[in-house]
């Protein structure tokens, strides 16, 4: 079996983490705070106190972290994990970042003589738990099938969009739809309130409805519940609607429903939402009882 | 069987007076241009000459038009249906339209004491001609079970939400977020396409993702294939969202989304598109080759 | 002199009033709370206790209330102005109204024979009392030439803009700009405290550099002060701001920059902010302290 | 008198050059192409090949580029001026900038043990020719002390914003102002078009009115006669509300009407008029004739 590293334990990357472990690859785990490696080294994981370590023990290493700021910390520096690759290592990048940073990561890569492939996820945490992840992959084809077996010990439907930084855009696109669906579900609910509709019949006829994705029958009892309990932080939605606003700048593509929803998960950035659900944002909209 | 007439034979109108005849009613319709009524004339409608004419040999009024203008013109004035019923005409309005005048015909309907409901329709052509659309129903709840028999000649699901103008309300709800929807997944189509990803594969991944609502499913192998044949009109997209807006300010809600969305169907307006699918949005954001 | 009526008296049509008197007219004045009309009997104005009463002594009716509504119920009715009015009377609206409401009023004016006016006014409460008002004036030349005496009285600079709505239609297009003008200062001056500026170097180089209108040296300071003692309250600029949406809907004319302000004034409005200055949006948009 | 280097000789650039000239500096220019420094070479200037050559004969660089991206392409690199400072040189930034870049430059500066400010100009291209710019200085006060006699050669007006990044914060909140500002006057202006208003008599209500600012005064007569020759270019002032919004999700400030506009330059982008003047953005929302 294959060495692997991964290199971020949050919501997501523990939960792809035991999935390896199951799949009986040998696996090194690094994280900034090293508290949340405890169970998985019980279950059998290496930890590594860098990921330059990390890193060298490792014929694929798999990052997941939270936004260019953090990938740039795992990958680059004295301690990143670019000072321990090999000219064979295989580096995926499983987390939602820009398609800047993701194609000067892979120029350094290259550099390196190292393959590499942006492959963020579908799914939240109860899907990394079990395993059924699906990767939007950019890069090379050969590449994508050297890291096929570990991709299939975390997911299901792994979908190859073209060159590197193709993964990273259909995310981005993914994430501006969910983010925009939220928000005008919010702008709908708090209206259904206001004019006095019941809103448990209001959460049915939405998720029945033509509006009714996955995403609004996720979120819609909730909203009305108030439960903001994370699935997925705001503070992330922000950072995922930011970085499709500068890749539309790019392409010179506007994204006026996007522009909006942004500012509106900042204003509720600015009131404290920052770490609860991004379904949150209904709180920093909702007209106040005179 | 009851008498009922139908005020209003567009692509809606037309599919509902059909399946009131297939039904067994005693129907007479009214339209503007009397040429619409040919084929329902040849199936044994009435065919009256003006509303206050259809709405004299009629025991329940159904209307079926565009947007207020149109529910005014048929309703009120020397041979507008007010001036044609009895005190024991049941009046249904399934048009989409604004709640202050859903409120407004309601009370002049009192005045004349004849029971009111709103009712508007969730479904599109295909749907009316099945007899499969979906009622959401304001005003009382005795109204309604005199209403349910000609209901269900033309729907399957009944939905009561509440008083006068609560199934309006719940309508625009439903569309703005609709509405929505399209927008921003006209802004993710054009930022897959400007990017170079295959659309086929960005049509299934949004159709099959977290996205995935039946109005995305709907519109994005269109958008994809730029077949912009009307199945609603994006003049009345933006007539739906401009009742929002208004209804928001009723209550004090914000809708940023909404707001966005409905400018930029107004520079679609602008630019012709007026008469196509209201996923025709797109072609007004798409960035011009140099 | 003219026999003047004016329909009704707060801020602005407070300051007129007197105006009137003191330029000599026999003056006539309705207001729907009487008791803001005792100062102005004391000078000499007779009080009518309906809009009809008062159009019956009168040749020239003023109308100055607040929106759309207020004008109905001034103009309409058994006692409204529009009952008492003969066919030699002039008919002027100087409140800020829709398009919509001002044609059907002015045709309504039509049918008794008389002329009318809209003529909306520029300036605020101090402008007001000192008869320096600017008027944006739509309708007939012979028509503002019989009015020129009494808008002189109250006013100084006199734009004749075109036929009848031509001058409601300059006012919305007027006061979008200053609601959008102050949202933006929001926007910016925000920016600049959390960001850690001294606010009276920003209030100085925002009110004399490219963007220093005089609403913006009117407001800044204000909002550096957090001042909101109410020169122009933020739920008519709410009003103003939907009229100028709908008009624009009349023209295809798609207003993103306007769109997004309103609704930020409507969050403004749910938290409560409604009658303070419309400076007050910016205390919607602060982030908290943690 | 000291040694000067000017990088970049873009409009803005030039003229700061040649008031650099006629107030005695020993000046050397570097530009990218280099037939932009034939005038200025007659006039006396030297002509570096790389920014790195100029920085060497230079106590004080001045750099005047488009973008972070200009601005990191002379700065950095091999060729770049860092390479060919000494610990005494003073560097001052006047390009308009992200606070991230101008941040990490002054960090780049500091390593060497030279000063920095970020002075952005206030002012377009004539102010740049008279001298009569405004610099927004960030930095410490000593050295500004030392620039002072350079800047007063260039301008007028210089204000001390507070420590490096202050100057490059206060252009951006500057520039999203008269970003707004022209936005919004595009859509007053179009819908004053299409309502058919006398189009000068708008021009000039506008300009001597409350929303009267020095942008709009220079913007309104343009747009009037859809002249756009470029004073600003449209890309950059995307690129400028690009970066406000960047500062904005730093300090968790909402910015809508910032993002509204923000979206519209980037349609107008989309259709071409990037190199005209940024008030060409009018005609990406005009409606079409049909």
């Amino acid at each position: 079996m294959q060495k692997v590293a991964i290199l971020g334990l949050g919501i997501m990357g523990n939960g792809m983490a035991h999935n390896l472990l199951k799949a009986g690859f040998a696996l090194t785990v690094y994280n900034r705070s090293r508290e949340k490696a405890a169970a998985l080294e019980a279950a059998g994981a290496q930890v590594a106190d860098t990921p330059k370590a990390a890193a060298e023990s490792a014929e694929l290493i798999v990052a997941m972290v939270a936004d260019d700021a953090a990938s740039r910390s795992v990958w680059l520096g004295d301690d990143g994990a670019l000072a321990g690759v090999r000219s064979d290592t295989l580096l995926i990048e499983c987390s939602t970042l820009s398609t800047g940073w993701v194609r000067e990561l892979a120029e350094l890569a290259g550099r390196r003589g190292c393959a590499f492939l942006d492959a963020p996820v579908t799914g939240s945490k109860p899907v990394a738990e079990s395993g059924e992840l699906g990767f939007l992959v950019g890069g090379d084809a050969a590449a994508l099938e050297r890291a096929r077996p570990v991709l299939e010990a975390m997911g299901q439907r792994i979908n190859h969009l073209g060159p590197v930084g193709s993964g990273a855009i259909m995310k981005l696109i993914n994430n501006l739809m969910g983010g925009v669906h939220v928000a005008v579900l919010a702008e709908g609910m708090l209206l259904a309130e206001q004019a006095g509709l019941d809103m448990q019949q209001v959460v049915t006829l939405l998720s029945n409805g033509a509006p009714g994705s996955p995403m609004v029958k996720g979120k819609a009892p909730r909203i009305a519940a108030r439960d903001y309990d994370t699935h997925f932080a705001l503070r992330w939605m922000h950072k995922d609607l930011s970085y499709a606003l500068d890749e539309a700048s790019r392409h010179n593509v506007p994204l006026p429903t996007v522009a909006a929803a942004r500012e509106i998960y900042r204003l509720a950035l600015g009131q404290g939402f920052g770490d609860q659900d991004f379904a949150a944002v209904t709180e920093a909209l909702r007209p106040k009882p005179e």
